[in-house]
């Protein structure tokens, strides 16, 4: 009899080995977060029998530890975007999705969920995600009040705001404080629990099983220490992505691992893992997100960016998101941000970011010396910058005119943002390559039969870290997780 | 009974379902460029009966196309090495190849070859490959003469000439003329037909032939047009990288998209495909080798990259791989090489790089001007090279005294590097995941039975275009290759 420790995620346990199947179900999911909740109350509302099984005690996945943002637009725009007196057109949305999924965005996924994001909020709504009709127009991270949408995106800035015509989109589940992720989590649980799926917790998925066609028929999973066989026409991955494996992150996406917060919770490849055991490919593995929460305030949006040549490297007021891609690019650790008496205010960057005062003084020479920088270097950097800033220009970078201000009104500091010290965040956007639909598919691009994923273990919307936008991942892995549930449910009997 | 076209790289054949074997062998090798030679040779000479398949109707891969260079060193020194007067310690070799290797780099295949090199030299010329015994100081591509020791890489530039003693270790095989890698390769396909290897041309590798735990125990090859079976104890994929399959690298490495001049043969990508088939990993895949000749003459050197920003961003003495990466990644499409009349001749750039004149003045401003860059950019960026070169110091980018010169002898150009306009070239570095001995493995880095792979099929020696060095991807082939082939010989029978 096969123990526990015979199974690997990395190899499928052959149908014929199965001794008994323990459970029998239609369609089997692995994982209880976003993309996992959605997919189970899809497969059921589709007639199917559901079984989930989630490795942790409790729901929710890393999409609790959100701040429950969900990245919608389109359409016209959503109560929320047109009472703010945004009309959003499903072209913009769609562009900017597109964009923002970079040079090797999927131009179906984009387009499907470009049009029928509007529904998908909806459809939130009615699982029990309240929504208040409500607009913050400054730069915020996340609500702190209840509101809803804030702007979370690079959509105002260049290149972005010159392809699609720029609205905030991040519509934010309603929860006073910090992580709404974990409201909007609780609310789908409550609706997984309500329509009474079989959830099993503490249950950890070893393997998938498969046929010699590597067609799937099921799971193996480890439950009170035993291995316990489960035979499902479709089995839906959705066990989050691989930030937590560090060993996975130093081999595909080694610069996340200077990021010293992985934003995870049982993030540990295993749902890609299974997918490439039956020769699922997975694609843009050195792909992620990474974030030092900067601003706000805003007004710190008017300083720039150097890194340790003295060099500016970016329009400042991207998505904090974006910045960082480009400062985890920068040769050397050392990175600051320049402001001026005018813009320089305390704020978040002060109290979680832990970035610091690295140089202040009363001249840029002064504030050149004080850094070790070269002589000439940081000086000639600011000197071009404020000589266009004052015109209302930024040739080189394009930062839009509303953060343009010479920075000469001295006292100067350079706030010190180094990566190995302030606080970094990260978690990766690599994964399974599939279909709109949910389906896994090879590197060929052929469908392997009884397998889907949805959420970070699949490669969806958000796949390019410069491109990335709070929300996106949430508004994939539930939009995704619905379709990858119907599509497993509606699926033929495997060997059928 | 089954056509061809139910094949697909991408799927193993089950095992229960081949009709019958039409070719029973030790080991079977898919592909007779650099790598699948040796494999062939080693498996032959480890006692095993040996077939190789080659899908085009002659040998030589990818590395027929090459310099024919392999980098090798440590030791003490080759015997060009220490008649030119490099005494090259292994741990230097060892650390130039760990840091070329970039951040996965894989220690324990760099800690074999740096042991083994010179011995794998011996080898190479035991087949039958000569290697004179000279060198050539000057910056040069490849020998155009049939000489043998140059400098193939980044050894004296920083950061590597920090870390490792440099000394020349690219080894040309001995050719009067371009592309000494067709004499290499004819060389060891002789050796290859001499010791009866067992070589079928225009034969197509179908797919591998896999029981439903994944082990290998054949492949299906098309022949003729008809699918023959062949089972072997293991199979061996040297079938090259995928820089040929315009879709996968759109998927994986989309930027090596814009080098018009793709190295490689048959590179589909079907070896990398078929791994993936049975669970293997494919690591690295957004990696790749990229570059514009832009050098000889050496004086070039001494002029600086600016980007559209006017900013520099490489110390120019490295090797003109590492600075295309670095073209690569910056912003826009615009590069330029500025000289002065001191620094600038003509030579290889203007035959084959296509790299011509943008802009030519007597000031900086005037070039500024033309180029239409931001105002006090460019200017900017060398008044402060050059009061810094003055010095004999390069603080920003650590360019080698040798190389140092203020840009001040006008008149001045600005040559123009645009990526869709000069000729850039590029190859693959990412690939199956493999163990020192060309065992293929999973994710999770198990080993699949009977299957193993070397050259660009694999991910090996080179796997960071920053760090590529000419010679080392033959270097990898080859040697790899040659443990591969010993290990599949050795290997116990599939299913035993």
């Amino acid at each position: 009899m096969a123990t526990t420790a015979d199974f690997s995620v990395s190899r499928p346990c052959p149908l014929s080995q199965v001794p008994r199947f323990d459970f029998e179900t239609d369609v089997a999911i692995v994982g209880f977060g976003a993309a996992g909740s959605c997919a189970a109350i899809e497969a059921a509302a589709a007639g199917a029998k559901v079984m989930l099984f989630e490795v942790s005690s409790g729901s929710g996945g890393a999409a609790a530890l959100s701040g429950g943002e969900i990245y919608v637009g389109g359409g016209g725009g959503s109560l929320q975007q047109r009472t703010a007196g945004f009309e959003d057109r499903t072209e913009d949305f769609y562009q900017y999705l597109l964009m923002a999924g970079g040079p090797n965005a999927d131009a179906a996924k984009v387009r499907l969920y470009a049009d029928h994001a509007l529904g998908h909020l909806d459809w939130l709504a009615a699982q029990g995600v309240e929504f208040k009709n409500s607009y913050i127009a400054e730069r915020v991270m996340e609500p702190l009040t209840d509101d809803c949408l804030v702007w979370t995106g690079s959509e105002e800035a260049w290149p972005f705001a010159q392809a699609a015509r720029p609205a905030p989109r991040g519509h934010t589940a309603r929860q006073t404080g910090w992580s709404a992720g974990k409201y909007l989590m609780d609310m789908l649980a409550a609706r997984v629990n309500a329509i009474g799926v079989d959830v099993r917790f503490d249950a950890r998925a070893l393997a998938l099983v498969a046929d010699e066609q590597q067609r799937v028929h099921g799971l193996v999973v480890r439950i009170d220490g035993t291995a316990r066989y489960v035979r499902a026409r479709g089995v839906v991955l959705c066990a989050g992505g691989f930030i937590m494996n560090r060993e996975m992150v130093r081999r595909h996406a080694p610069h996340l691992l200077r990021a010293d917060n992985p934003i995870g919770t049982t993030d540990n490849g295993s749902g890609v893992c299974m997918g490439m055991s039956v020769g699922g490919a997975a694609i843009n593995m050195s792909e992620g997100f990474a974030t030092v929460p900067w601003y706000p305030p805003g007004s710190l949006v008017k300083g720039i960016f150097v890194n340790e040549r003295g060099q500016r490297f970016i329009n400042e007021d991207c998505y904090h998101g974006r910045v960082t891609q480009f400062i985890l690019e920068q040769p050397g650790d050392r990175i600051w941000l320049l402001q001026d008496q005018e813009t320089y205010a305390q704020g978040l960057l002060h109290e979680t970011a832990r970035v610091e005062i690295g140089a202040a003084g009363d001249s840029w020479e002064e504030i050149e010396q004080e850094l070790q920088l070269p002589e000439g270097t940081l000086t000639a950097t600011v000197a071009v910058y404020n000589r266009h800033a004052a015109r209302g220009e930024d040739p080189l970078f394009h930062k839009a005119q509303k953060w343009l201000k010479p920075l000469d009104k001295p006292p100067f500091v350079a706030l010190d943002c180094r990566v190995d010290h302030a606080h970094y965040s990260a978690f990766t956007l690599g994964g399974l390559d599939t279909l709109p639909t949910g389906e896994v598919l090879t590197e060929e691009r052929k469908v392997i039969p009884g397998l889907y994923a949805a959420g970070r273990t699949a490669c969806g919307l958000p796949r390019w870290g410069k491109g990335y936008s709070s929300g996106m991942s949430i508004a994939d892995s539930t939009f995704f997780g619905r379709q990858a549930g119907r599509q497993a449910a509606r699926a033929a009997p495997a060997g059928g």
